[in-house]
């Protein structure tokens, strides 16, 4: 419930549209199933917490009155209940490291201890990678929010991995430049979890994939060793470049703490039209066009078919900018100069 | 020396000036002192290749009487020696698959023998790596230069590993692309070559590094299994990334015999721009200013010290288009809109 609190607190203060901020699930809505109820899943032979283990958490987090390992059952829900309310984990205890040390060493107790940890950004992910499926030992990134260094000669800005995307967007925008992704749960989600699960996003026709931007990432494995693969050089080619590994594993292989990131320089002129097409050929003529003739400046092309488009203006009350067709295209343009707009 | 014949005609071929294509050690130079001699370098426990492994290699490459298996001297020496004239290994075959399961039987066998196997591309490299060390087998893959599929919807080129980068981007840009990277050695180097180093070149700065071009791999380990990493899809977030290990690893972990490659679409414009600065600090802000003015056009930012330009003018012959200053900057931008220009 803070949390909801915070995040709608976070939505006032940025200027953000209600639609752009992903809350946590809502305890007015109705609690999902559990996951292990709801699909044939097998737990793995893993250790059952202890009051003890909750102990040792709690030494490492800040002694006995730490607020950094949450217990109570109804602050606990909301890390086991995904965006979308379709699977719910029973996992009991939340932990919310703030450094990369506290990360290594609570991931080197539960790797003695056999217990299982769920790494959790910012709960926002569709298909419920985020919460634990049984009783996971919750590993909150939400504390891990600093950014270290924005570099505005280089574009390079380097911060923690739970650093929310639309915070690191006015940050670094403050200093001319852009964050290479973009995308709808930017309000809460977490870098760290961008990364993690090689997010897309909007702007990936213009900037590329996060294996071209993450320039160096920090992570502690499974055992709680530290892997320091951060880099700040773009150029950078030597050795095996392991840090690849860590985009897209999905906190498989570890658990990425900390990141270097290069960040493009901002447009100062954004245009966007909005298309309606008769035929996918259309959709592929228009797309081609757009490549050749907008070239450099086009940032994101993106198609609806009509259905999408009928539900989603049904869904938020809103209207169509045009009329109906079978296929409709956004195209956004940025560019450093405004009269070189159509 | 059949080989620096075929570099000279493909220079002429495709009307590149002889400095852009880096031919095969001229035989008319010194020949320099071996690698071993020189420098304090240990030979693994490699086994050493008899008359029986080459009866092999030919039985693989096309039987007794096969151009793909080189033996002779004089042919091989070529392959020994690195474009600087600087290191020299004295491998005594060079083999030349065609497909990737030739390289795959041939790596199997090498590795069944024990014998030592140096992969080798346009042999371009500045710093000896192409070349034996020792005794290495040389597989060479030049013949590997089959480009198989240019997809100018999606961008998307899939080629072996032996193409020659400048034919490459003869071809995509009679499709309106471009290749995302550039250097001085396109006339001779693969393809293969620049994804196994990692190479950055001088379209960095707008294209980004390898990593973000490289949609995935083909590559065969030193054991002879083939590792299908390929993708031909520049949004793919599915799994480990293996291939980025691959990208920049320089043979130690397989040869790398196919790829696919996103190219983004060519700019109809192009300007350069040569500049004179007083100091470092000039440098600097003129990079930034380039960045900020000139955003999603600027497409190399380079900087060149007077030291380095007069070696160049003077080696080759040339005059600097403007006086002399301490530091000078090469900026050039391409657009798709020529008015747009500076």
């Amino acid at each position: 419930m803070f949390l909801r609190g915070a995040f709608r607190a976070l939505a006032l203060n940025r200027n953000l549209t209600p639609i752009a901020v992903r809350t946590f699930a809502s305890k007015q809505r109705e609690v999902p199933a559990l996951t292990c109820d709801r699909y044939p899943v097998q737990r793995g032979s893993f250790a059952e917490l202890t009051d003890d283990d909750v102990a040792v958490f709690r030494g490492i987090l800040g002694g006995a009155d730490t607020s950094r390992v949450l217990t109570a059952a109804d602050e606990v829900q909301d890390y086991n209940i995904d965006y979308l309310r379709s699977v719910r984990g029973y996992g009991r205890v939340v932990l919310k490291p703030r450094t990369t040390a506290e990360v290594a060493e609570l991931l080197r107790y539960c790797n003695e201890r056999r217990l299982a940890v769920c790494p959790q950004g910012g709960n926002t992910g569709l298909v419920g990678g985020s919460v634990p499926v049984f009783d996971e030992v919750v590993l909150s990134l939400q504390l891990m929010d600093t950014i270290e260094r924005i570099d505005e000669y280089s574009g390079i800005v380097v911060c923690q991995a739970g650093c929310v995307l639309a915070t690191l967007e006015e940050q670094v925008g403050a200093r001319g430049l852009v964050m290479p992704l973009d995308l709808g749960a930017k309000g809460s989600c977490h870098i760290g979890g961008n990364v993690s699960t090689n997010a897309g996003g909007l702007r990936l026709v213009r900037y590329g994939n996060l294996h071209g931007s993450v320039l160096g990432v920090e992570a502690v494995t499974a055992e709680g060793r530290v892997l320091d693969l951060m880099s700040n050089f773009k150029k950078d080619n030597t050795g095996y470049h392991l840090k690849h590994l860590f985009i897209g594993s999905e906190g498989t292989l570890g658990i990425i703490t900390r990141l270097s990131m290069f960040c493009p320089t901002a447009s100062r002129s954004v245009n966007v039209a909005f298309l309606g097409l008769h035929s996918y050929d259309d959709v592929k003529r228009t797309f081609l066009a757009a490549k050749r003739g907008l070239g450099e400046v086009l940032s994101s092309c993106e198609m609806i078919d009509a259905a999408s488009l009928d539900s989603c203006t049904r869904f938020f009350g809103l209207q169509s900018p045009i009329d109906k067709y079978p296929f409709y295209m956004l195209i956004e343009t940025s560019g450093s100069d405004a009269g070189h707009d159509e």
